[in-house]
């Protein structure tokens, strides 16, 4: 008898699933595309599938997998299950588990995308063995998780960590959600490609009007070749992200802070802003005891995280 | 047998020692002054006669005893059992637990006031119940202490939910801690009564300036009174205040939120503004899950806290 766990990282495009050892190694993938229009029940019959195809890959039988961990977008209800809404989903206040249980005889753990991956930079990333750790995603939004004491926070209603939406900035802009002065309304690649659009339409000089749509990438790309309009906007945006990442030093007061998501990619120019804006802001022991590094896992970072909810939740 | 746990609030200038059962009930209380200037050992052993002197008046032997908890002002480390340096108390990096258990012969348990207060009143207070709960003090300063799933949220060390000291406007007034635009700088009642004596020695027309001094007590009292002056500083401190705990619900997404401290006992004109800044600011779901109360211990919150504290540790 083996021992496996299976990861599901069930997103609008692509199911992704994996077969891995208690050490988190892959022994088998499948990547089958959503199908989202068919509706809640043919993607769940998808996900059940997949999930047969890398157990039978993988040569492994129902008795050697001990848990699967699924990954979704959210909002949904980890507790009970359930994926209350997602913008590219079918699902509808749809409870995954249960079937999925029924079906393999298995415990089966659902959590949404910032948590699964902030539980695979735990398990299996940069933050292997740090007992707390924040992670922060930075691309079209900002999201994050929290590892506190080894375990992930959840919150009451599953929506701990919406850190993108915390206010850094009072009479800062409007965010989708309605408030002003979000994190993620000032740092998110969104946001700087909105700058950076903002720029181009307005009457000052910048590199920028060469492009016919600007997004974060050609700002980033502009301040590196110098350009002042798009390093003033890289650095404004930076500049927010590290007051929301020193916020949360001074809350959690953790060991690691991991930033992925596409912003986290431009390198150097992020990490050095954000621990310059931590060092001027928190206590000096929390900022000198709390590294800050890129996250560790790739492309596979989803699944991955996904097999790393399994694993979490077995080891409880 | 019996079951008791013995609580200690350590301050600068009195030791407050309780007796409890195991449901919290005060049988047996001492207060006796600290008398920090005789230094660390004495004190000790003040705080050992303390304890000694509530197990006899509780007819307790040491067999009776389960635990002690301590609460003290920090930065100190918990899992260390060290205070590292106090203000009023002579302690500097002295290992308050290690004496203590090896006296009585029973598990100790250090902590700093804010996170006793929030354990006291996740245990015995508003709280109870509560499993995942933030509490905010808001006085001199403004501290906090997290309940996330039951354990309060210590960080890697020892200094988590330093809350106050959260970033809430980028550009904000210069904190005792250095930063600019803290909650405490803008919160606190001490920032209240700095931004009441401002107004007072300025060319503007208020009530307040028929005070010698003033503090957070007059300011509110003035704005009581109809003073516009005295009425705009209590809005922007506590729309301030309100941000504080908004983000605080976007991060940990808690049932309850508990505020404790000189400027709560304002009553229904903070917590008014501060349930209409959170509406404005939280995701509506996280807002509507989350009630927004005053801590429910009293004048003995720091020793009773204690007793708590003794209490979780126990539960583990």
């Amino acid at each position: 008898m083996n021992k496996y766990v299976v990861g599901v990282d069930l997103g609008g495009t692509k199911i992704s699933t994996a077969l891995a050892d208690f050490e988190g190694n892959v022994l088998s993938q499948s990547i089958i595309p959503t199908n989202a229009h068919e509706g809640e029940e043919r993607v769940l019959e998808r996900i059940i599938k997949s999930i047969q195809s890398v157990m039978s890959e993988g040569d492994a039988t129902l008795e050697d997998i001990k848990a699967i961990g699924i990954g979704s977008p959210g909002p949904l209800d980890s507790k009970k299950g359930i994926i209350i809404t997602t913008p590219n989903l079918p699902f509808n206040n749809f409870n995954l588990v249960k079937p999925l249980k029924e079906k393999f005889n298995v415990p089966v753990f659902l959590d949404n995308d910032a948590n699964v991956a902030a539980i695979g930079e735990y398990m299996l990333g940069a933050g292997k063995g740090k007992k707390n750790m924040v992670y922060f995603t930075v691309s079209t939004g900002v999201g994050g998780g929290a590892i506190v004491d080894g375990n992930i926070c959840r919150g009451n209603t599953s929506n701990a960590l919406e850190i993108g939406h915390t206010t850094v900035s009072p009479f800062g802009p409007r965010c989708n959600c309605g408030n002003i002065g979000c994190l993620e309304a000032l740092s998110s690649g969104t946001a700087i490609g909105k700058r950076g659009q903002e720029a181009v339409n307005s009457k000052v000089e910048t590199s920028l009007k060469k492009y016919d749509k600007v997004t974060s990438y050609e700002v980033f790309k502009e301040a590196a070749n110098g350009d002042e309009v798009a390093k003033d906007i890289i650095d404004n945006a930076l500049t927010f992200l590290g007051i929301g990442i020193a916020n949360a030093i001074s809350i959690f007061d953790p060991e690691m802070i991991v930033i992925g998501g596409g912003v986290s990619k431009a390198g150097d120019i992020v990490f050095e802003k954000v621990r310059e804006v931590v060092k001027k802001r928190c206590f000096k022991a929390m900022a000198e005891s709390c590294q800050i590094v890129p996250a560790g896992l790739g492309t596979d970072a989803g699944v991955v995280g996904a097999v790393a909810l399994a694993l979490l939740e077995l080891d409880k």
